[in-house]
Formats: structure tokens, sequence, C-alpha cells
């Protein structure tokens, strides 16, 4: 039997949920707060040594960390993995551009504002800046596309749709933004999400 | 003709030289300089939207960008991933973690250092606690192991060795993780990085 930690309020622990449910996979999902300290007790830690949810362990113990590693895991063999090698790599092209380039921005400004205490005027400029940056690459990429890397819904549609759906609770205006929102009803019809 | 813009100076276009070069690879390299400003005009930006090196253009226009998507996509069909579908997404889960949880630590501070004219004591406190606490989880993983994953040189140790080679650069002392520095050393060895 599958486990998956996860923290319900993270779109990157909701990344693995919405997979796992999309292929009808079963699975106990074992909810950690992430605020409660539990990810770096040394229980946790035993298993995971990266002290971060999302993490899943298989039925013979074995982990896998990291919400595009383990999404990546799932999605072989299935639709949602180009089969093209070029368009393969285009999708880890948006799953690592998340990471680096979107979450840092998008996701930490959310926390910072839903969980971190912190009014609208205590965020850091620069991170609504490449927050915005980040939108602003998107939109122009969903303009005339319906899907981030070739003609269906792949992974890179799930990684980023996660956040991208909650940046209005980071205060992210998604109203300049009309491909990526138009992309997000469909990304959530694709993966039926709610 | 494959193309490859790349900074010398970094470790995350380096990733892409050595394995290129290791392979046998045919390529131009044409020298960008990150700290000109060309890797945001109006021509860099049309070919790679991400605006930041390494990207590659092949023979027919097309362009990849991430370096971790890069080495994924001509590692291919190469030992340096495993078969192993676990393993496979282990290495990965290695990949993430660089992007995530090392690099913006060890490789922004070796660059506030080496190329942003910083002094040590005007590096934040954090970044350098957060660059310790990744050398100790990989000390932590090569304590008994010669390699990230399996039983052999993947893409994960050429990811990771990048920056961890020129930690120092950025006035993180190796001495306390000596697992990692023979590992250093192994995965020189295995990739022919000089
Ligand atoms: N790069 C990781 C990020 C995971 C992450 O940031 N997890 C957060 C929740 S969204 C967490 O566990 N925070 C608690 C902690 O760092 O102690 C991934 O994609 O899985
Ligand atoms: N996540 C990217 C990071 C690339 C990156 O940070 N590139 C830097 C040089 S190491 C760059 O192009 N900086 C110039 C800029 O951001 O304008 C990757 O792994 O390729």
């Amino acid at each position: 039997m599958l486990t998956v930690y996860g923290d319900i309020r993270s779109g990157n622990c909701l990344k693995v949920k919405w997979l796992l449910d999309r292929l009808g996979r079963d699975y106990r999902w074992v909810e950690t707060d992430v605020m409660s300290g539990v990810t770096r007790s040394a229980d946790f830690l035993a298993r995971n040594p990266a002290g971060q949810v999302p993490a899943v362990v298989f039925g013979d113990g074995r982990v896998l960390a990291q919400s595009n590693a383990i999404i990546g895991y799932f999605g072989e063999g299935t639709d949602f993995i180009p089969a093209d090698a070029y368009d393969r790599a285009r999708m880890y092209e948006w799953l690592f551009w998340e990471q680096y380039s979107h979450e840092p921005y998008i996701a930490v400004v959310r926390f910072q504002r839903l969980l971190g205490g912190k009014e609208a005027d205590e965020i850091e400029p620069r991170l609504m800046e490449r927050g915005h940056a980040a939108l602003a690459r998107m939109e122009a990429a969903l303009n005339g596309a319906d899907w981030l890397v070739g003609g269906g819904p792949t992974l890179a549609d799930l990684a980023l749709v996660a956040y991208t759906r909650m940046a209005h609770e980071g205060d992210f205006d998604l109203s300049a933004y009309p491909a990526v929102r138009a992309w997000i009803a469909r990304v959530e019809t694709a993966f039926g999400i709610r």
C-alpha cells in the first residue's frame, strides 16, 4: 500500500494527490502539518532526509520525495508524459522552471500571507516582481496554445497549475493574464481538480 | 549542428558542457556573459523566453533550456540514467532538490562573492546556513555510498558536483564533509571533469 505524506494546503502536495486520484491509484494520505515542526522530527527525517512534504512511501518502505519527481514516477506510461523525446524534455524544462522561477515567488508569497501572518505591505517587492515575471512568461507561452507542451495536458500543466490557481491568495491579480486564466480552467477539467 | 549558449563560469552551464564532452557529441559553444545583460536582450529572449543560460539550440531551431532538463535529454539511452524506474525517479528527486535546496544557496553565495563583489561579511547568514544544510545532507547520503543513486555515476552526481566542487569559492569549507570530498574526486573521474 502506498502512503503519501502531505499537507493539503500545499500545492506541491496537491500535485501528487491530483495525479494519483486522476489515475485511480489507491493510497493512504497522511495529513502532515508543515507548521507543526513534524517534518523536522527525527522520525520524519529518518524516512525523508529532505525534511519536507510531499513524500511517498511504497509498501516495501522505499521513499520518494520532491513533488515533480513523484509525479514523474507515477506519470510514466501515461499520456501525461509525451512520447516524443524533445517534448518530454520540454516538459521537464517547465518542471525545473516551476521549482526555480515560479514556486519560490508565487508559492512563497502565498505562504507568507496565508500561513506566515504577513500583511501585503510586509511582502518583499522583489518576490512580487519575480512572481509577475513568471506569470507574464506563462501568459506569452499560452497565448495561442492550449497546453504548455504539445497537443494535450502533461505534467507540466499539472505542476504549474498548482500554485498558479492559488496565486490570488498571494495578492497576484490574474486579470492581466487572460490566457493563463483560460488555461487554469482547462487544466482543472483535464485533471479533475476542483 | 547543436549550439550551446553558456557562461563558462556557471556550474549550470558546465553540467551541459561536461556531459556533451563525455558523450563525444559535436557542438558549438557560444560564450554568453551573464553579467553583460545579453541574456535579457530581445534577441536572446526571442530564442529562450526564460532569459537564462544554459540554452541549447538544435539544427532545426528548436530550443531547450534548464540545465537539468538539457542533461536529461542528452543522457537518455546512456548509463547515466538508471534503467530501473524507481532509481530513475530518485535521480530526478536529486535533480529537483539540487535546484530547490542546493543551488539557490551554494551557487548564489559563490556568485555574490566571485562576481557580485560582496565580502564574506556581506553574505546573508541564512544563505550560508542553508548551504551547509545541503552539504550535510549530501554527506549523510554519501557516507557508505559511492554514488547518489544506485551502483554507478548518474546525472544526479553530475548535476550536484557542479556547484559542490566550487563551494569553497563561496567560503563553504568542505573539510567537514569528507564523504562529499571523496565523492567529488570520483565524479570528476567518471565524467572527465578537470
Ligand atoms: N521542492 C520540494 C518542495 C517541498 C516543500 O517546500 N515542502 C514544504 C511544504 S509546501 C514543506 O514541507 N515545508 C516544511 C519544512 O520545510 O519544514 C517539492 O517540490 O516537493
Ligand atoms: N534553473 C536554471 C538556472 C539558470 C541560471 O540561473 N542561469 C544564470 C547563470 S548560472 C543566468 O543565465 N543568469 C543571467 C540572468 O538571469 O539574466 C538552470 O538550471 O538552467
